[in-house]
């Protein structure tokens, strides 16, 4: 070190070769299962035939490129190409493009012989944008993929997942076949746009991640009377709106005494007209907090101040659980190394979660060692054709990341 | 007085044979300018041939009964045969029974020539549940119906207003000419159930009206910024969903102050998925009061809560106002009879103003002296087949009506 070869501009230009090539005056077209995306991942096979490495589809669908070192243990780099439609020119790909430089560098540095076996991952439809469930690719090789679920999937065609799998000679039925991909993985490491305007406020280009959030995602219907807007006194309504309603500044309160964040994305009432009071609220709220132990007390909380709202307007509330997840906090040491590979890269490193799930949270379910490193979006905007980031701040994370392999390759060697 | 040959059990009776004639087990069916009010009004009209009243339709299709008295000056009693689909049995016909049988008992009383001519009248389409604009016999002979709105109103099948009109041979551009059958008018009384729980609530049968409330109805947009629910940290939010909702707990507060009723009835989310902060909330707003200033003082209080928990949150808000109409008090020597009336009925009366508009308030409108009479519903509920209210309930209000309509004719002769 320093790195041989590395050439971030090259990663630069390869980002804009691809939305030339897959994207449009909407954004990233590269939906998974789709032309833009087997486009997207042609022209990633040719990039990858420069070097010395096999390359192969696993069971599940997702491209691996593996550069065999002395040693069978391996480093993987994990991205994915596809895309939201009209989406972001970096969200996966970047991570894809990064790791192939860091591979480039590796091969080089090394003589296409590395002490450990470096492999580069291209996972099956992160995104879930088709099929309305995202980590499909590395779900399947972690092992947590519902295959009850998922064989019912269907995109807006009525076309089921398995069928479309078949149609890229994936078979349904063995896709957890992909888990032995990562038999031999001894770190994980992703790259990732922020997604969001943490470091964008702290005017810092990177930082290393902590895990990614765990997520209680629930749906309150609160049950109060319709009643006509005109002849029923204040004090005689049981207002499902106002029930709920109290619940949007109370998650406010909630995430002031835990961190963590809230939402309540969708608030819908019945009958929903303007002459009568609501009787039927139904609101979405979505959790997320690093520490299961808060995120359960967040919960509490909620259901907690839903319950004592719904006593005090005399109407009903009744949660039904839509989806949830554990927290999946990122490995101590390579956290560690990759603070320093930022601290080496820029002046200031910073340590934040990840409340978007990343394909990184499946891999760290399977037991492997994980890290991610975040650069700055501007805007904090994702999933849309502004999501951007400075072309500095693009350089710098080729940089630090290509640091953050070397460390964990030495990691993995010790 | 006390009124000969008034038969409350009479009206009872008949009530009930209308409820057979044009119900069914999901409620009153008898929506304007369908088959069964046809059958409905078809039914009055043979009632009515057992009077010395002359009958019939005017310009608008509403049907009056008119009993010559020795003065030109006319008592009018209202009410309406049509109701909402799936409606209550007493929302309505109620008036024009009572109204029926007051009818009766004067002819009886005055051997057919009272001292005033009295008339009834069966106002079309009160409901506007057909095409969704209420009012339309009584705003049109008020005068105040809008035509270039009526013109263009549609059913859910797409037949406009005025071809339906063609078929009961009613001309629609000629339908405010109905407005010279009001020319001699001199008082003009309606019972109607009060569809509210005040006088449940106060254990009272029956209330003199003071009036209709005025009405301010306005769309609310909130407009923030969708945002990822994971990565948005809470103090980054611009929350539309957040300052609509803090909406809920304010008009509540407007209310405490100034008396009236405020309804939020509806809201809407976008992009409405649990995954994103709220980008643009929107909540209807229904104001009423019965008094025109204090309904200003609510609609400028309300408007300055929106717009300061836009400021605090980040988002802006508009208004549109999508109806208005002015308070309409009743008649203040009008109300004095009605609660006179009610006294001498039953051991104490009330005076209430009336949340839901009535054909009351375009008579008022008209500049006829104008009071309404309230009776007690059970559950406080309307337009729901569970609409009810005690037979001895309804005896009273149509001997309390009875005795109105006596002082009114006085009144007027006076």
């Amino acid at each position: 070190m320093p790195p041989a070869a590395l050439d971030p501009q090259r990663t630069l230009a390869e980002l804009k070769e691809l939305r030339r090539l897959t994207g449009d005056e909407l954004g990233a077209q590269r939906v998974a299962f789709t032309r833009p995306w087997n486009v997207a991942r042609a022209w990633f096979r040719e990039k990858l035939q420069a070097l010395p490495v096999e390359v192969h589809a696993d069971a599940a669908g997702n491209l691996w490129a593996t550069l065999r070192g002395e040693s069978a243990r391996e480093l993987v780099i994990g991205g994915h190409l596809d895309s939201v439609p009209n989406g972001g020119w970096l969200d996966g790909c970047l991570n894809v493009l990064a790791g192939l430089e860091v591979l480039r560098r590796i091969s080089a540095q090394h003589a296409g012989r590395p002490p450990v076996t470096v492999r580069l991952v291209d996972w099956a439809d992160e995104e879930g944008a088709r099929f309305g469930k995202s980590l499909f690719g590395s779900s399947a090789c972690s092992g947590n993929l519902d295959m009850e679920e998922a064989r019912r999937l269907k995109d807006r065609d009525g076309l089921g997942l398995p069928a479309v799998l078949r149609e890229i000679g994936v078979d349904f039925e063995r896709v957890k076949d992909s888990g032995r991909e990562l038999a031999r993985a001894a770190a994980y490491l992703e790259l990732h746009i922020e997604q969001g305007p943490v470091l964008l406020d702290l005017g810092l280009p990177l930082g290393a991640v902590l895990g990614t959030f765990g997520v209680e995602r629930h749906e309150l219907t609160f049950h109060g009377q319709a009643a006509h807007s005109g002849s029923t006194p204040m004090n005689r309504r049981k207002d499902a709106f106002l029930a709920a309603a109290r619940m949007a500044e109370e998650i406010y309160r909630i995430t002031d005494r835990h961190g963590g964040v809230c939402t309540i994305g969708s608030c819908t009432t019945r009958p929903g007209i303007v002459t009568s009071v609501v009787e039927e609220c139904r609101i979405t709220l979505d959790q997320r907090h690093l520490d299961a132990a808060a995120l359960a007390r967040m919960l509490a909380e909620a259901r907690e101040a839903s319950e004592r709202f719904a006593r005090e307007g005399g109407v009903r509330v009744a949660w039904s659980r839509i989806w949830r997840i554990a927290p999946m906090p990122f490995h101590p040491e390579l956290i560690e190394l990759c603070d320093q590979a930022i601290a080496e890269t820029v002046p200031r490193s910073h340590r934040l979660p990840s409340g978007p799930l990343h394909d990184a949270a499946e891999v760290a379910r399977a037991g492997v060692p994980t890290v991610m490193m975040f650069v700055q979006s501007l805007h904090g905007i994702s999933h849309n054709r502004i999501e951007d980031t400075r072309e500095e701040h693009l350089e710098l994370c080729v940089r630090a990341f290509d640091r953050l392999a070397d460390k964990a390759m030495r990691w993995i060697a010790r």
